[in-house]
């Protein structure tokens, strides 16, 4: 395994230190990122995680320095280097380097060659135990790289057995640190609407979805969270997994549920398909 | 001028790139700062500002990597290889590199030696336009690295000839981007005392004003703010800086407030006399 990065036009590996310090990310909090793996060797749905990623920029007013087709050569460069199957990639936009630390000049540009996130396949049958946690990310459309609570959050999860926090307010429910959610009540398939980033594998499993249930894509409340059948999370990494434990809270039996499993493996043989076309 | 930075024990140039691209500052958003200045050659309230550089790492569970004797030398070194008279420190502290990106394993610590911010003696003298904006910062105790809104904003307020953002929310106001906020009204000098950064120039212009004034530091209501009779700013770089515009609204007669000049003079010349004793 030999990850390389590439930064403002150049390739170098991945331990290189290639930040100088008056860069607005580091700085000012000022950035934005998005993440995605390839199956059997093809980065997934690439073509939604760049648009999301474009979407991103557009919001903070940055400018993305290469187009998709050169971000493409190069994530194939950084693939074959890597010399591994499967790989993540980041990418990382900046408002870059700021002589007077306020004002963006020309933003730096990092994508990162990642090994795949640890899996949890013990929690995808089993379920987890996520914190609710009062807090509405800001600009929660943008994937900017404010995740101060969650790292802020690490050891009481890992101490109170938690895999995650999930986000309400004024007695509504958004999202959890890096992942969608959605609750099943009846036939009825919900996911909330606002304060949420829209997730790649949030809109999968909404396509997948909607021949078996009646999806609703709204405000969801507390209240329904708490009186659901059965919950779970989506994500890039987690794909769906399901949650039974909010805090004190046990959702349905305290085990993953039937109709959750079963959107897990239309998601999972969907990917499993990936690239083989 | 020849600037000179300090990154975990060793000192480079200041243009040199010094950050792996998997700080938790750059990732994750996770990091704090301090910035003080000198007067004649000497750190402006160093026990005030390394205080609340501890307190802001306290919060955010961050161990500073050297102690408060190690800082002084440190900063001397970088002061003498400046060849300046005056200059300006900016203390970094950010979550460090994660291997999971998430999880602390040790803090990165970088000291940034930076020419003094560019003075505004018009400003101080007929007063800035300020914008109200309907924000309050996250975890307002904390010194932290996020100032998406502040950058976000930066064309916006130059197109309108303000100089900052006023953060107001749920008719309450709290401060502006990087300074703290005080409006008086007949004799009764009022500054916020919630979602606030406590400055230390706010500080020191309470001490100031005490004598003169009846000092209330307590909630402010936006009702308040717009029928004071004088408004003003203090922040590091700004000393008492008079806002005599906030968006349409024109404090009192628009222009600096005798009261504000008043204050000005007694933190001027106090800052005058700092380091000849």
């Amino acid at each position: 395994m030999s990850f390389y990065q590439y930064f403002n036009g150049e390739i170098s590996p991945i331990d290189t230190a290639v930040f100088k310090t008056n860069d607005l990310g580091i700085l000012r909090g000022y950035g934005l990122f998005d993440f995605f793996r390839t199956y059997n060797g093809v980065p997934f749905r690439w073509d939604d995680y760049w648009r999301r990623f474009e979407n991103s920029a557009r919001f903070l007013k940055l400018t993305i320095p290469i187009s998709k087709g050169d971000a493409e050569r190069i994530l194939a460069e950084l693939h074959a280097r890597s010399g591994e199957q499967e790989v993540a990639f980041r990418f990382v936009l900046t408002g870059g380097y700021a002589p007077d630390g306020v004002h963006v000049v020309e933003p730096n540009f990092l994508i990162r060659t990642e090994a795949l996130p640890q899996d949890n396949p013990e929690g995808r049958l089993k379920g987890i135990k996520v914190l609710p946690y009062e807090y509405v990310r800001d600009l929660p459309q943008v994937k900017s790289t404010n995740y101060v609570h969650m790292v802020l959050m690490a050891d009481q999860l890992k101490e109170q057995q938690a895999a995650d926090l999930l986000f309400h307010k004024n007695g509504e429910v958004s999202e959890l640190t890096r992942s969608n959610l959605f609750v099943i009540k009846d036939n009825v398939l919900v996911t909330p609407d606002s304060n949420v980033l829209e997730g790649i594998t949030r809109k999968l499993t909404i396509e997948l979805a909607q021949p078996f249930f009646d999806v609703q894509v709204r405000t969801l409340t507390f209240d329904e969270l708490m009186s659901a059948d059965e919950v779970f999370t989506t994500s890039t990494t987690k794909l769906i997994m399901p949650i039974v434990q909010i805090g004190e809270h046990t959702v349905g039996e305290g085990v993953a549920g039937k109709q959750t499993l079963f959107l897990q493996n239309l998601i999972q043989d969907k990917v499993k398909e990936w690239g083989k076309a």
